[in-house]
């Protein structure tokens, strides 16, 4: 399937977030990394970040495509991708 | 069609795009909305942050779903929906 990954945690555990999120994912802007993943490959990183994040603070929401086939994206302004720095 | 608009813009600009952003969409966490929009409303959305941001730093990323059917949404972590105060 198609995930979106987006997340809202704070600054002390940005780092390790996005660090498990690149593990499966592609970064694409602040917050946000997007891709195809397996089942079993995400039942992985939501257990990883459930045991990384604060779950009375931090916020991470997954949105799962079946297929992308009745999506579409559209970015206005400056494409990130994969990030040259980790931000 | 159902909207996810996912921002990462200058903080100067981020009260701005918020305000554009909740005219037309729910504020679900730091940086993302998403609600059901009509095509001519998403047009006005993405006209306003156009003027609005800066090209050549900020991005804006509208994930555009044809319908929900397809799609399932998971919040690991607090559930922040509408804020009560403005970020």
């Amino acid at each position: 399937m198609y995930v979106i990954m987006a997340y809202d945690v704070a600054v002390e555990r940005l780092d390790k977030v996005l660090q498990i999120g690149r593990r499966y994912l592609t970064w694409v802007q602040n917050s946000v990394l997007e891709g195809e993943i397996s089942n079993s490959n995400l039942q992985r990183l939501k257990n990883q970040i459930s045991e990384t994040i604060n779950k009375d603070h931090d916020t991470v929401t997954f949105y799962m495509l079946r297929t992308t086939k009745y999506s579409k994206k559209e970015t206005i302004g400056v494409t990130k991708g994969e990030p040259t720095t980790i931000i």
